[in-house]
């Protein structure tokens, strides 16, 4: 049974029922041992909230019915390859695998700006697009010192 | 008057008590006009959300008080520089300027996965650490296809 592609168009078809209802052509499902733990569709103009990709919506959505923040027996399927700032989520969580459909160069088609992104995020913080200043401030260092010392600390 | 290093020293300061509160070693502030519109610690485990970073959860609590998606006359400072996750959401916000002390290096002597996330965000999909798998699904094509004749679609 080709569950890669039965998770992969019920994602297609919860993409296009999304456009309808004002949200981006994007949508995200998430399964655990082959059953559907989290739909997300895109909701970024929807609820004014730059995050809201169907990925991040998704995990946010998987992690909270899972009780865990740590989804690494998860496959994530999704319309389009994800960003990377919802790439960066699917490492956070774990994720361990990911199936999608159109890529970085169709959303570009579409007019979305993940492949400008994609070409940011390589960059030198100093050469981008947007402003990155590192400011020298003693106490930055502090922050993980106080929390290498921390008795009741959890690497995640 | 140094306006950068005075936020950044509050976020430096709200990282500290986050760490006494279980929150992880990382801060955010977020202003418009030099006033703080938006402030958080990083809740990842506090909250078993992958996704609450500092920079995350800021972003999206400015957006909910500015009531846009588009934060394109906003300053992000952070104690840490952003993982690729919180890069993607700062671009996807729009965010004019970025601030930060500590860097992915520092990150990862502490423990942090920032450094090697943003060495798999550059390779191709299929040699990631992650599994990445790329259908071909002739039904996407169509995602983005009903989006372009969807007449009350807005790009963002």
């Amino acid at each position: 049974m080709d569950n890669d592609g039965k998770f992969l168009r019920k994602a297609i078809d919860l993409a296009v029922a999304g456009i309808r209802k004002g949200g981006g052509p994007f949508a995200a499902i998430i399964t655990l041992n082959d059953n559907i733990v989290a739909a997300a569709g895109n909701r970024v103009v929807l609820t004014g909230d730059p995050t809201a990709h169907a990925e991040i919506l998704a995990i946010r959505e998987a992690a909270l019915k899972l009780k865990t923040h740590n989804l690494s027996r998860c496959v994530l399927y999704t319309t389009c390859e994800p960003c990377p700032m919802c790439l960066g989520a699917i490492y956070w969580a774990g994720i361990k695998k990911v199936v999608y459909a159109s890529d970085r160069h169709d959303a570009a088609e579409a007019g979305f700006s993940d492949n400008s992104i994609y070409k940011e995020v390589i960059l030198e913080p100093s050469n981008r697009e947007i402003e990155f200043l590192q400011l020298n401030e003693p106490d930055a260092k502090k922050v993980f010192a106080i929390w290498e010392e921390y008795e009741n600390r959890i690497l995640y």
